[in-house]
């Protein structure tokens, strides 16, 4: 399989997505990877060679431009051409670890959406406090949400968490601010009923503060919600964080206790750095597309390529469109 | 003045809020107490004495009971019984420790909204990392809001905050996805415009990652957005200390570490508690009603009357009709 990679994406670009690359060609045979860039910047990272194949780009999406407005007007940018690769045919997937907002245009006004679905999710998968994580969506591709939306949400995250993290019958929870049936604004009360009814394991209304317990496989949510609680996890994860290392740092009784616990603290940090936390897939376009983060290294940028390969492997694409259109002639 | 006590609401009820009283008796000779509930229950902890009358009631609201509901039919429940002694003149304010959503209700159809008031706001002073706090409406009272409410929610989180808080022209923030004006749902876009016409100190959208660093005095945002919030702030913070507390029984090394550490840990986890601090108001309601939470030992309900006591002191509703009134005549 062919999978289109922007190399100018993020913090670190191009060297640790050169990285990655590097990583990816090494560890999957059956992999080519389509390079889009500016020439003599990759050059200075890799040559091309079997299954790399580089891609001159003369401009470049930076993350502080216009989502939609650069890419319709940069044509010649490296993550615009290298959606075109997919919409036309000659990629199988795309991974960018660019400006979130530009790969969303992209994916939705080149790549399309799949015949059925309204709007496509922002999807990353997210840590659990036992280590297995979770799928919740919409992260953020669209801020508001039609009851309709969460319930297409909860079917394309039911089949990625399936097929892709291999959890057999996912549970699907809707993100609430009670458990009970009734809970509710007007769009989640709306959107219960019908998900009770969707072709998924629903099991209810799950709440935000019990997410890191693994309330459910799959949380479904709009986008304003869900960046709201994905950015409330961060923020007070790091707060805390930064109030004991005030309280380590205060006595050298403390000091030494620092000392004793600082590698065992540092793993647990890291864990709950959301930011650093795989790939999120963009689901519902036509062919998969993975947002890598920012400050991918190449180790982060290699496991997004794994993921977009694990999800052409599965066909998650088709098995959406199959799903979606059987659950509309119903 | 005279406050109007729910003996019978929360965990610890009568006991603890009987404690409450009881030092809000000896802190402020100006304060005369109103206690409803049952009378042998009562009357284990208090006797009537100066400036304490207590009024026999045979119902109780549970904390499961419907809050509609139960305030429409147990008439001669306790908290039903306060809120009418609000309603007839006969107290100034209300505070009670029992079932929020029947407070909700008591207070909106008991006590009444004030002219020119859409909706009450469940508004609660919460803990920043600089110890100042600040205040956040709506946490719950409505799930669904429309812009102009936020405006409401602006200008009485405003009042409250300078009148009660100190606060001289408080900061008022839209809690919101980014900071960029253009971010948003539909509801934050529509809203940030009227916010800058309003006459509130109004800095713009702040984001849910900042709350804890102090982002602004006042925060406004529909009820199922800061109870969302609320919540995850809350789970967060007691997972990152769960898992704190794991890694400190790991070894005889870390085992060490924590008993160099533990006290100054435990101040920071009750800091984080969000459940523990202080009472929430319940504003544009025509007279004060503070909902006390539901585990107030003694202190945390003798706090509670001490808001209602300022509130009622700065004619706080008062304030709130003529400035919405100004508002609406503008």
């Amino acid at each position: 399989m062919k999978i289109a990679i922007d190399a100018m994406g993020g913090d670190n670009a191009p060297k640790e997505i050169i990285e990655g690359v590097k990583q990816a060609l090494e560890a999957f045979s059956d992999v080519e990877i389509l390079l889009y860039g500016q020439q003599d910047k990759i050059d200075e990272y890799i040559k091309p060679q079997d299954r790399l194949t580089i891609i001159h780009c003369t401009e470049v999406i930076e993350s502080e431009d216009d989502p939609v407005r650069s890419v319709r007007r940069k044509k010649d940018a490296s993550m615009v051409r290298m959606a075109e690769a997919v919409k036309e045919g000659t990629a199988d997937a795309a991974v960018s670890a660019g400006n979130t907002g530009a790969l969303m245009s992209a994916g939705l006004f080149i790549v399309g959406r799949i015949d059925g679905v309204d709007r496509p999710a922002l999807a990353p998968t997210l840590p659990t406090m036992d280590g297995k994580g979770f799928l919740m969506l919409d992260l953020g591709a669209n801020a508001d949400a039609k009851p309709e939306h969460l319930v297409q949400y909860a079917i394309m995250g039911s089949i990625y968490a399936e097929k892709v993290r291999g959890v057999q019958n996912p549970t699907v929870g809707l993100l609430n601010i009670g458990t009970e049936e009734k809970k509710g604004n007007e769009l989640t009360k709306a959107a219960f009923p019908l998900l009770k009814e969707a072709p998924v394991n629903f099991i209810g209304n799950v709440e935000s503060r019990d997410l890191l317990n693994g309330a459910a496989d799959v949380v479904v949510t709009d986008g304003f919600t869900g960046n709201m609680v994905l950015k409330t996890i961060e923020g007070t994860a790091m707060n805390v964080f930064a109030m004991i290392k005030d309280v380590f740092m205060a006595s050298t009784k403390t000091k030494i206790a620092a000392m004793l616990v600082k590698n065992d603290l540092s793993a647990l940090k890291g864990m709950l750095d959301y930011s650093e936390y795989g790939g999120a897939g963009l689901f519902g376009l036509k062919a998969p597309v993975i947002k890598a983060h920012g400050s991918s290294n190449g180790t982060a940028f290699y496991n997004a390529i794994r993921q977009a390969r694990t999800m052409v492997e599965h066909d998650v694409a088709g098995k959406i469109y199959s799903t979606l259109k059987e659950e509309q002639s119903s």
